[in-house]
Formats: structure tokens, sequence, C-alpha cells
């Protein structure tokens, strides 16, 4: 099977590896790490056992990629509008884009773009980061959820057992819109806050008002499900309570991002859903609260 | 008319050198600057006209006061269970017990420690901050909002009277809860949000996120009013952002007790009322996430 990575980052580096390592014609895009790849090879430290891959297929750019089969997108979310044009070259007609990314509702624009292809998200319940060029360093977890716009079954079962046969563990989900907002379940507490409040996931679980805040906020997500229709069980909550007070303390990406000084996922994480749910009747004010206050931060800091 | 200052700050030192200015024999408590004052007396820069107290009546301790008249109670809220039951020997019976302080919700529990005596509360409209020992720099406003509990009318008179003469504009409110509420309209906004975004007001009014954050927040005061049944009509939202649009760029009270490591007034400006909307069944969103935050911040950096 002929597979892209769109952003060879932590999630793209990480799950593109370990599908080249088992065995598929995988051909990465790279942006600022090319010329290092090159040279170096992708090296994944994981937590599951450290692999590398020599010479990796690596492109500068869209256009010099061959039609595959499956292109898994994994560039940040705020450079979808670039990006998503840039797929017409890289996706076989009959073939599958997978969005491995955070964030809420860009599923609806790839599949009125791409109305050939099948479109699936990928939520990735991952620790990695981006760990120097050409590396990344897996951290904790790696499950794959996936879902696909229609529920189209011939495309899940072929991308799920694609990544099992890689080493990933995968779940299927009959809802893409409950399966995005499952993932904003974590990111929209625990992303925000740790840029608001500079600090680590371990902070926000271990302090008794960072924790109520967290927790607040889940609450906010569960009614606003409920609202939208795709209703999530509150113990769905409470575990992803439980998962960060395990974790080892982690800096959430989007604070990596704003340390960096990179564009802040705030649409995609905050805006998206917030809108969503307000057009179907639901104000989510914790979540708006951080998103005013992340804008703030990022047009201050940038 | 003996009148008592407790704490001698930026709200303390001014009203009480206008008092006394004005001829009023004024019984200033000190803490810190104690020392500084009695050699070189107290002064006050004020855009109104700059004025010094070469030799104030000024003490240590509250039990070297003689009882008074009124007693001005200008200590930050946090200080309230300590200094409340003190008053017992500053305050005449069928004297006047004023609480200049932001906040919410202590006017009662002084009533219920001093049945004898009239319970009001002075809401200060004013930029001022201590500038230094003994001194106090007023660079704005300075109107006093009165009310009493009970609407006790001769209480009111007779004050709103006095600081008249000594030429602070006052007005006088028949609902104290109300004009709690509407001090809150600025405090709960600005305050909090100096602290979270780490910037003065001329930000809050100028980035467009931090300006639909407080007014967002001003909305919803504005809703809980009216749920506790103290309605607001919603130009007094409109003109809280209009003053602070046109204010100097200020580091709001709570700004300054952070950076100076005192103390927040969380409870005083948020908790209280943010409790006392919810047992009248209107929930705060916009202003909980704010006091968490700032719970976080305070534990964080004391």
């Amino acid at each position: 099977m002929d597979i892209a990575i769109i952003g060879t980052g932590a999630i793209g580096g990480y799950y593109g590896a370990r599908l080249a390592h088992s065995g598929n014609d995988v051909h990465f895009l790279l942006h600022s790490d090319f010329e290092y790849v090159k040279e170096h090879g992708l090296t994944v430290d994981s937590h599951f056992g450290d692999f590398s891959l020599p010479k990796p297929k690596i492109y500068a750019n869209t256009r010099e990629m061959p039609p595959c089969d499956l292109v898994c997108v994994a560039v940040k979310a705020t450079a979808n509008a670039v990006i998503f044009p840039q797929l017409a070259g890289v996706v076989k007609a009959g073939g599958a884009i997978l969005l491995l990314q955070n964030g809420f509702g860009y599923e609806p624009q790839l599949a009125a773009l791409y109305p050939k292809q099948s479109i699936l998200a990928g939520l990735c319940f991952i620790c990695s980061y981006r760990d120097g060029p050409g590396r990344v360093r897996h951290t904790d977890y790696g499950k794959l959820s996936l879902a696909a716009m229609d529920n189209d079954g011939d495309a899940l079962a072929r991308i799920s057992e694609l990544f099992e046969r890689a080493g990933v563990e995968t779940e299927v989900k009959a809802d893409l819109t409950e399966a995005r907002i499952r993932k904003l379940m974590w990111n929209i507490p625990y992303n925000g806050m740790s840029v608001i409040a500079d600090c680590r996931t371990d902070a926000l679980v271990k302090n008794p008002a960072m924790r109520s805040a967290t927790c607040a906020v889940m609450d906010e997500i569960l009614q606003a499900a409920k609202a939208v229709g795709a209703a999530i069980e509150p113990s769905f909550a409470d575990e992803m309570v439980r998962l960060t007070d395990e974790m080892v303390p982690y800096d959430p990406s989007m604070r990596l991002d704003f340390l960096a000084g990179r564009p802040l996922e705030i649409e995609a994480i905050y805006g998206n859903f917030i809108d969503y749910a307000e057009q179907r009747g639901y104000e989510m004010r914790f979540a708006k609260m951080m998103k005013w206050q992340l804008e703030y931060l990022e047009t201050r800091f940038r």
C-alpha cells in the first residue's frame, strides 16, 4: 500500500515510521528537517522499543509526491487551509485521506474537496514530541481511534488493519463527530490551560483550583455533546482525568507550540466546536473564556 | 466628628486625608508606614491638587484608638476576619461603620457583629495607589457611592454630607446589594483579568479578545444581578467599558497585590458573589473560570 505522510512531526513521524517499519511504501513530506533526514534518516525513541529508518522516502514538496492509496495529514490544523488543496495530486481516486490531527470540523471540508475519496478522522491518544531533527520521542500511550465520514465501513476496516499490523492499537468508532468530541475532552481542558496557566499536565491535575477548572470544562463538553446529539458517558471524562493523573508530567502540544512561537490551534480545538454547539443551542462559557485568553496570549507573544 | 481610618493605604489614605484636610478629627491606623508618617506626615498627590497633613493623628494598633462616630474600614477584604472583631473598641454606640473596600457580602457580617451601629458600604470609583511610605497618588476619578444596610437614611445623609464637605463627590444608593454589584461590574472583569493576562487596563480594552472576554463577563454579571433581584440597566456595563477606554493605563489593585506577593481578594470579588448568585439559581461560568485561574496563580506564586 502506498502511503503519504503529510507532515513528519511528533504524530506523522511516529505513525509513519511504524507503517514503514512494518513494510509499507511510505512517502514522507518534510519541511525544516528535510536535509537532516536525507543524511541521517528518521529515528523513533519509543517506550515500546526504539527503531529507525535509515533511508526513508522523503519529499520537500507535495508536487513531487506520487499518488497514494492513503494520505495521512499530520500537520497542525492551522496549516489546513494551505495543505488541503495540495492533496489533489497526492491521493488516488478511490483512495483515503486520514486526518491525524487535533481539532474539530475539518473532515466535512475535506469531503467537500475530495468527494471521490474516503475521509477519515484519526484521534491520536499518544504522548510524543519532536526531539530534534528527524527524531520523535514517544513517551506514553499510542492508541489510534478511527472514524469515517458517513461511517464508511470498508475504509475503516482496511485502515484499522493496516495500523494494527504496524503495531498501533486502534479502535473503530461509528460516529465521527462523537469521536472528535471525545478527543476534545482531553484537548480543551489540558491543552489550553497549560498555556494560560503556564504549566505542565501534572500541575493541572494536582492543583485543586486547576483540577476544578479542568473538570468543569469537561462537564461542559459532556453537556455540549448531549446538546449536539452525540452524548458521551460521563465516566469518559473521569477516565481522561485518571489518564492524566497517571501520565508522566507532560507539555501538551499547544504549550509546545506557544513556547516555540508557532500558531496555536485555537479555532481547531476551541472555536469550531464552540460555534457548532452554540448553533445547536448550547453556550460553552468555560471553553469560551479559555479561547479568548488564548487569543490574547497568541497575539501578545507572536 | 471623630473619624477612624482603619488602613491608611491608597483608599483610606486618600479619603482620610481629605476628611482631615476639611477639618475633621481623623485617627489613622497605620502598619508598615507608621514610623515614616510619624516623622514626615501624609502626602496626597492628587489630580485635583496636591496636599499634605504634616502631623496626622496616627496609631499602630486599634487598641490605642479612641471610640469614633465613624469608622472607615479601608483594609483589603482579606484582612476582614482579623479586623472586624477589633472594631468594638473603635466605634461609638450609635456610630457608623463604613466599609470602603472592594468585594461582596461583608456588610451582613458587620451588621451581625455590630447591631447597634449603622453599617454602610462605600464603593470607591477611584484610581489611586500607595506611591511609597506615607504617600498616596490619586490619578483619576474619586466618586464615592454610598449605601446602607436596611437603607438607613439618616446615616446615609450624614456621611454623604461629611464627604461632600471634604471635596469628595458622593452618590447615595437605595439598595446596598445592587450598589455592591455595580462595583463588581468593573472589578470582576478588570481586576482578575489583569492578573491572569498579566497586563494593565489598556490591554484589556484594546485587545479584541480581552475586550470580548471582559464584556462577556459584564453581561454575565447583568444576568446574575437580574437573577438575584437587583437588576442593573445594561448601559451601566457599557459605561464601565467607556470609563476604562478613557482611563490612564492602570494596574488594578489585584494586579498590584499579585505583583507585591500580597493575598488576592478572590473570595471578596469573585467567590462570595458567585456563591450568592448560584444559591439563587444562576451559575456564573465566566467568573468561575477566572476565579479558579486566580486561585492557581495565587498558590503558585505565594
